[in-house]
């Protein structure tokens, strides 16, 4: 290897989309899971079985707001001969002393509550006088409000069945089952169920840490004034949303200047935070590309898997690319190109499913479906480039926004997908059924 | 009104899900706009049309490395006659003082550069010598490894046309153009387009803040031991989780026992940070609910508009809801019912659209779809109730997770939509197709 030339294996040939992500993928592991709080684990990927360790419910209790009941002492019951039971007291939600519910006897009893000893079923208060002694009501009324109702006499207009309106011990889950398979991503029915068996953390994959800098002595910060030959920085600013809607926390660097040893200092520091950086500019063939010139240094060059790899895709936007690792961790890098289509398609196809195998999905890429092509006139695509065409989808049909040139931004905010042209294929006629990757 | 009923208006009868949303969404208002960073803006609404300041690209430049050139020096160029041109220097990205290209002259020029006074066109690097005088090159090297080439001579192998690999000042889009409608959600591709055109603020709604807290004196914080009597607090972790998932800032505060008083001064303390409250539990007909307690007697009753109202709803799960408003601001509250299940689907069919509705989206519901039933019998409903029922959607199709039990919360985590069986169906035959919401 010379001076000139160094760690660009691979430069002179052009790489397949395919075999770029394979490298990426292959290259990419699970972060090492950690135990987290069930509000810091939503989203996360569980990566342990979770079995049950208290039955749900973890005791007999009421569905409904009424009376707790021996079957037989209501046996028979009518509006027109009620069974008259005498109220021992209240049973409420959380209640660990229970009455005890005898012959002729009946507990008030709210839904929820421990079915208590000696009732085999609740009658709802709908179908007795609610212990007023004026026909059927219409609920149950506050004890605070009506303490007399908690006592007296109650009468029952309508039978039950032994365990009517009772939910039985462990008719959820059962101690023992398994609650959620490792590989589970928590959402929140899976935290509703993690916590209603009484777990408060889980054991997950962390949500990785990614960060993004932009490269290029022409870039200024939005708000500030533009001057002469200055463009707005604005990948920093779309990769770090992006990378934050794929699931990571992202932080944002500003954009650095086109000078290699400012960088490579800068991504240095960074390090620390990283579980991936993600840079853009400065990777084609120019003069000026200092992440070229900067990672090709970077690292222990005698560790292996160490450096930067810079290649030619064949795809369009986003030809040129760089991937590797750097540092004492071998902290993954993935070096996009600075135009803001290319850089946006190419965290599309690299970085995303980068940050989801970090976080241990199994599936990491975007939606895709078929759809039909609306355009006027048929699309053209170069040879042997995998073409990526900004478009909106729906319904079955695809409409490309904007052109072709890698430098419609504001195409892009308009786009809802991406069609994808095959390396094969340089001419699309409209009518023909495209393959479209769900950006969503 | 009594004190013994107070503010229940409609207790008696019952309302439909549709009249309840509406309701909801009727008195929920859009939250104030106000101008917040890029990052922060992400996922927001934007509440006014955001024109171009200035053109994009802002200058011609180059969309090749490669050398700017007069297009009559080239003209008629060939390997076998080559044109010979004097390298007057470099062009940069970024570099504000431009070469002039004259007769006879060419300028390295990078990807992104401006294109220099005199020139009319780029000839990309692969059809020069690079300077070497050895025939075509591959590409270019960085000046700092390669300072001899940014002068001397340079053979061009091909001729080009006036314009050629030139990207136009306003190609991307136009001064005074609108780059985005009042209304857009603010994805990455948006905050790329508004940071390219050198906004660093988006006017927005700001995402709500959501309180969420469970009541039940049998609730126990998940991780502590379950004595007698008590179950684990699922519904504060959950409703929190779905919170943020629809777009909220949520804050969970734990369980609440059942007080009233304390349940009221908890709620006041939580408002100063509350776009919106919402409660589970407490708001059955049981005599031991003391949110309805609470909440019936909250705020200033000669308010209009102020206080809540509880309601039985013809649907299943979640027959008890109560919405209103509360305190100085009249902060709209929600009380949810306090089974897992129930209080989940009343999230889904009431919470998240009052958050939506709060961010200002014009769509505020979930999408929804129609599947074919896969079960193995008829599914029964109560007659005159909608019912919702857990549910795994693929490819046409609906499975029935779990039964239609409310506590069965082990059923919701492994669902991904829920059917829906309108008030005056009872049963659903399989094969029969139904109304599915994914839940995503």
């Amino acid at each position: 290897m010379s001076t000139a030339a160094p760690r660009t294996t691979g430069q002179d040939r052009l790489w397949s989309v395919d075999e770029h992500l394979e490298d990426i993928l292959a290259a990419v592991r699970p972060l090492e899971p950690i135990e987290l709080q069930l509000p810091d684990a939503q989203g996360c990927v569980l990566v342990e079985d979770v079995m049950v360790p208290v039955s749900l419910p973890p005791f007999d209790n009421s569905s409904m707001d009424g009376y707790a009941v021996r079957v037989a002492d209501v046996a028979g019951a009518s509006e027109e001969y009620p069974a008259a039971l005498e109220v021992v007291g209240d049973v409420a939600a959380g209640q660990a002393d229970l009455l005890h519910v005898g012959p002729g006897q009946a507990a008030r009893i709210m839904t929820g509550a421990p079915l208590p000893p000696g009732a085999e079923a609740v009658v709802p208060v709908e179908w007795t006088d609610g212990g007023l002694g004026e026909g059927p009501v219409h609920g149950m009324r506050a004890r605070s409000l009506a303490p007399e109702q908690s006592s007296g006499r109650v009468r029952v207009y309508r039978s039950a069945e032994a365990r009517a309106h009772v939910r039985a011990k462990g008719s959820d889950v059962r101690a023992g089952d398994r609650a959620l398979e490792a590989g589970t991503v928590l959402g929140p029915p899976q935290i509703a169920l993690l916590a209603a068996i009484g777990r408060g953390t889980a054991r997950v994959r962390p949500r990785p840490r990614v960060v993004v800098l932009s490269t290029g002595s022409e870039l200024v910060q939005p708000g500030e004034e533009l001057r002469s030959g200055q463009i707005y920085d604005s990948n920093s600013f779309a990769l770090t949303a992006a990378a934050r809607d794929a699931g990571a926390i992202a932080y944002r660097v500003g954009a650095v200047a086109d000078d290699a040893e400012t960088l490579r200092s800068t991504i240095d520091d960074q390090l620390v935070r990283a579980d991936l950086v993600v840079t853009t500019g400065g990777v084609s063939v120019g003069a000026y590309d200092v992440v070229k010139e900067a990672l090709s240094h970077f690292g222990d060059e005698d560790e292996p898997g160490s450096g930067i790899d810079f290649r030619k895709l064949a795809m369009q936007p986003g030809k040129p690319q760089g991937f590797g690792s750097i540092g004492p961790d071998h902290t993954p890098l993935l070096a996009l190109p600075g135009n803001p289509v290319s850089s946006y398609v190419s965290f599309e196809l690299f970085v995303r499913p980068a940050i989801r195998a970090l976080m241990g999905l199994e599936d990491v890429h975007r939606p895709t479906t078929r759809a039909k092509l609306v355009t006027d006139k048929a699309l053209t695509s170069p040879r042997g480039r995998r073409q990526f065409l900004r478009a909106t989808c729906a319904e079955g049909t695809v409409r490309p926004v904007g052109g072709a040139g890698s430098h419609l931004v504001a195409a892009l905010a308009h786009a809802d997908s991406l069609i994808v042209v095959p390396e094969d294929v340089e001419s699309v006629e409209p009518g023909t059924e495209v393959e479209v990757v769900l950006l969503g």
